[in-house]
């Protein structure tokens, strides 16, 4: 398998982590999105949204994140991301779904750049946008998981809802968003962090991080 | 079952299809977004993420309108929403994941609420805005359904791509988008659109529709 990503793509990063966790194999193809490669023809005569991840796997060129965990986890099912039993199944849907159709594309580039070409925003009301946002999903997702009784993880293992958790609170910790009222999402985050398939999925061990492009 | 909604929710709008094309018995319980009644205690008390749908149904009360698509697959496997074939079901949940994850929210009340009281942005600058991101989403959509040759529906017949596609097409025509640059996704609405089970869903046959309380 060939993972077109960016490495602080909040999707791109969502399936690094798929991946680890499935332990199937695949190579990183870079796709540097403040360059606008995925903007280009080539690139978008074979994903035709224009964004990362794409996934080259089984002969087909793959878009949309949340489509491609469904499939990996139908397609290779071992180690699987969901559980068997239905209603647990729901559980996990319903929280990795709150944060994958609310959260995402308020606080993606697309998003955010238009907030400052079109509508002239600074950098600070941008900022109060993107914490505006991601309170009001968080605050819902810290809810219920307070109803489920989740413990270091949303159920026995990381699975589907951790691996678009784990992104998005990423990119929270980079816009300085204060993580005291969610006390499960950060004990899952402490959780989740130090497993190997998270560490490798990390945004600092990309090689397409600029980080790790100098001497 | 019980459906928690509004009538101009698109995510409510999806379920109401779904729930029709499964052929699943439902009685509908208005939510009054204008008057913030998804935001009261009692309701987050029961769905902390504050919006609709809330489907009430075997004992649970469910948010997260494409979890509860997948449920309803799921626990209710007559009349399925995907097909049985794992790169079909993939094909279906590219194209539904796209419109749910990338546009939904950032053409939805919470976010055109923001842009209106804390940018004082204009509605015509709310309509352009509106109009970029469907369109930036819908020709990807367009195209990918190029590639895949779908004829009146997607796959054989209507499911979880055309429960989303249709309301957002909805909306796009409450906002004046012009469709004539995405025949694909036009062809399938209008073969949608006479269907018992998408006349029945839509907006205008709501019983919390102002038009339908007048005498």
């Amino acid at each position: 398998m060939r993972l077109h990503a960016y490495y602080r793509s909040s999707t791109s990063y969502r399936l690094r982590i798929a991946l680890n966790l499935k332990q199937l194999e695949y190579s990183v193809v870079p796709v540097n999105l403040l360059a606008a490669e995925q903007r280009e023809p080539e690139f978008t005569a074979r994903n035709p949204f224009g964004g990362v991840p794409m996934l080259e796997a089984d002969g087909r060129e793959r878009a949309q994140s949340m489509a491609i965990l469904e499939w990996l986890d139908e397609a290779y099912p071992a180690a699987p991301l969901l559980p068997a039993d239905i209603e647990a199944r729901f559980t996990v849907r319903e929280l990795a779904y709150a944060i994958a159709t609310e959260l995402h594309a308020p606080l993606n580039l697309p998003v955010l750049t238009y907030l400052k070409r079109e509508f002239g925003r600074s950098q600070d009301e941008i900022d109060l946008w993107y914490r505006h946002f991601l309170a009001r999903t968080l605050t819902g997702v810290e809810a219920r998981l307070a109803q489920t009784g989740a413990g270091d993880f949303l159920l026995d293992q990381p699975g589907l809802f951790e691996s678009v958790l784990i992104p998005q609170l990423y990119n929270a910790r980079r816009f300085a968003f204060d993580m005291a009222p969610y006390p499960h999402l950060a004990r899952i985050e402490a959780a989740c962090l130090p497993l190997p398939a998270f560490i490798a999925a990390h945004p600092d061990n990309q090689p397409d991080n600029p980080e790790n492009q100098r001497p």
